[in-house]
């Protein structure tokens, strides 16, 4: 399977000289990343696209060609699949759409004749296809300028729908996020969800596995084959069509039969499988799992220097089920001796509006240190005059100390943005509002304590 | 109450040279806005600050002052109050901490006797004062470098947390709201919530009114007032402290004795109030109250150029017990007649992957003038080359045309960010996620459709 995401050359089957045509997208976006493998344009009607020799088929192809991605109309691109086949391309991704989710299921079972018949290995039909953020084998037929990839990192993403794919793509590019494979698996008729899921699961530039599915081919297999993954890194799934009018929709989007939602939920707990309930949630866990070091447990303890984000961050973390932790007497001894005395030292922590980095140093540090406190969840507003910018070094020491996991809260405008940009470079987990924050630390604490 | 926020004439008592101090940078915030009115900064240890002649006492200025901004320490700003007094100022915002909020009951008793004393109007203690996106009227003693000041608009927030406020209104500066006023209230120990909400009901600014409150003065006026004034505009209100851990919080932070979640849900409800669950949901609702226009019904419709995202909205639209609109079969079979057999006439309408400015505008015209369809719902993915830049114009014609409401949900990066900000400048709802579209959209016809 890691020929999907690592071949060294790589056949484009309906390549064009028409900057409109998918295979046209497809051979330009590989030569303008930095993709080091052989392309191979392959068209029947020109001898060169963007100056690179373009064949008449694969088979006139001397060279040794490991995949093929098909980009022709589904009609003409049985012909393609069998002449890779003939090749020996064992890997191929069909692009095209127009089989079974438009209702043309006969045309499906001669494509799956085909590939039974030749032995491929077929992503699609009706994909994007993939990305690989280190190789920078990239199928996605989506110009740059509107779909920005996202860097090498050790997230994961599996994608029924190819929309969903690359407009969250996108999304948590500009978020800085970091990823390691990203596949668009439309129909699933040779690979499915399950298969990239075990792929996944001993790939070691995944950390986190992300799923968007529709569909579950072999229910009894994903399960099992979940169980097992789910043991060495989590995975995180969001259902398309969980309700009757969503069922209804995915009918004629990727031909899946969606089920209740209930049932869905059941057969992912057992497996082992964390249930998000939006796309948002999904990235949301994604990014924490990835970054955040084991909790030895679920006592968080709250710093601020805001009295009311103090109030809803406690709120929010009693609402997930997480403790607040009870501190040392000899932490809150020390602290109380170093504060002025309208510091609150509790939990929260109100370091309150004056706090500057010294106080957050000090706090943070004797929270490190108390062994009552798991989790560190640090508000750091900073709207407020004394809070310098070097508070972000604070908070990277703490975070590179890999004691404990710490999530900082940080509400606001350009100001703001820039230190959270910077801390989130550096891989600390941002949250916008104490909610987010907390569900997100219910996640990592339900994916560690459990297993 | 006008004059709180429209005053001609401040005093600034404690305004100082020293550019730390809370009296330096409300003073110099006011100089540097478009604020109007005349300033008299009061401090009897100097006789000018930048540049402008400094008085010993309030009782020292000739000219009438309608209002006093007090930033001195707890203990001396009681004489700083009383001073006013005899000055004949009746509207003082308090920013001094350092009151019940530590402990110090008997002096807030002291203060309240004053302000009885001589009917002033106090705002205060342990506040922040109040913005006016108007008049440019603006207290807060944050550095605008840090703080962004929203631009004028129709949404004004009453804040019990300084800090709540001040993290809000600049995250919701940067992402363009506009805003009427701003209050931090903080002890509320003579104007408190109630107070405001009832000023705010007749205030031809505000479209809506968003609260964040820890506790409740007085409970029966609060809800008699509320139920009011809600049946004119909505409110939208946020409780901190709505469990143990967050209810503690609330005693060391404003002096507030917080209640059961249940009863304030249920003292909410019967008030009109719309409840948030975070401050994202909070601002989410404003901003949708604020630009939408009443819908007729609950039945939506989803237009959409990504299938997923199509399953996704549906999903999202009947988990918050909204309707699917069924469109008339006029529409449906005049769509059918000039779009492509692969675009997916139903609900969602699926323009797919090939949708250009023309399959949106067709689309959306045929469902604005479709009957039985109440509220439009409309995905727009940037990543597909076909959607060009000029869809938003067919949006904004939409949206102009005050036919009905009309939801966008865009999720992408850089390219996508720049078309959103376009519309959202131009009034239009636009969300990254369709599952807080639908919440919007839910909390949209609570209120209309009850009502």
């Amino acid at each position: 399977m890691d020929t999907f995401f690592k071949a060294k050359s790589i056949a484009i089957i309906g390549a064009s000289r028409n900057p409109n045509k998918v295979g046209h997208v497809i051979l330009k976006n590989l030569l303008e990343s930095d993709y080091r493998g052989k392309l191979y344009p392959v068209n029947p009607n020109t001898s060169s696209i963007v100056n690179i020799k373009c064949y008449r088929s694969v088979l006139s192809i001397k060279d040794n060609i490991e995949m093929a991605v098909v980009a022709v109309p589904a009609e003409i691109s049985l012909k393609a699949v069998e002449e890779c086949g003939k090749k020996g391309i064992k890997y191929v991704i069909l692009v095209s759409a127009g089989f079974s989710e438009i209702g043309k299921d006969d045309l499906e079972k001669k494509l799956l004749n085909i590939v039974r018949k030749y032995k491929i290995n077929l992503i699609g039909p009706n994909v994007l296809g993939v990305l690989d953020c280190y190789s920078n084998l990239d199928t996605l037929f989506l110009p740059r300028l509107r779909l920005n990839r996202p860097k090498p990192g050790g997230i994961s993403f599996i994608c029924q729908s190819g929309a969903v794919g690359s407009a969250t793509l996108d999304l948590v590019a500009r978020e800085g996020y970091g990823f390691a494979k990203f596949v668009s698996y439309g129909n699933a008729l040779s690979i499915n969800e399950t298969d990239l899921i075990e792929y996944l699961g001993n790939d070691r530039e995944t950390k986190v596995i992300c799923l968007y599915v529709e569909g579950i081919k072999d229910g009894k297999r994903f399960m099992e084959v979940c169980k097992k993954v789910s043991r060495k890194k989590p995975i995180i799934a969001i259902k398309g069509g969980i309700t009757e009018a969503g069922s209804r929709a995915t009918l004629s989007h990727t031909a899946s039969l969606a089920g209740s939602s209930e049932i869905y939920k059941a057969a992912f707990r057992q497996s082992g499988i964390i249930w998000a309930d939006s796309l948002e949630d999904l990235f949301d866990y994604a990014r924490v799992l990835e970054k955040c070091i084991k909790p030895k447990g679920k006592r968080v303890q709250v710093i601020t220097n805001g009295g009311g984000y103090g109030i809803l961050s406690a709120d929010a973390l009693e609402l997930n089920s997480l403790e607040l932790a009870l501190m040392l007497d000899k932490t809150k001894n020390g602290l109380k001796r170093v504060f002025p005395p309208l510091v609150i030292v509790g939990n929260p922590i109100d370091l309150i509006g004056d706090a500057d980095t010294k106080r957050y140093d000090i706090s943070i540090n004797a929270c490190l240190n108390d062994m009552n406190i798991d989790i560190l969840f640090v508000v750091v507003l900073y709207q407020t005059p004394l809070v310098t910018s070097d508070v972000v070094d604070v908070i990277k020491e703490a975070y590179d100390s890999r004691k404990k996991p710490i999530f900082i809260v940080s509400t606001g405008g350009d100001f703001t943005e820039v230190h959270k940009k910077n801390l989130e470079e550096h891989g600390v987990p941002c949250f916008t509002f104490p909610d987010r924050a907390a569900r997100s630390i219910k996640v990592l604490c339900d994916y560690y304590l459990k297993n």
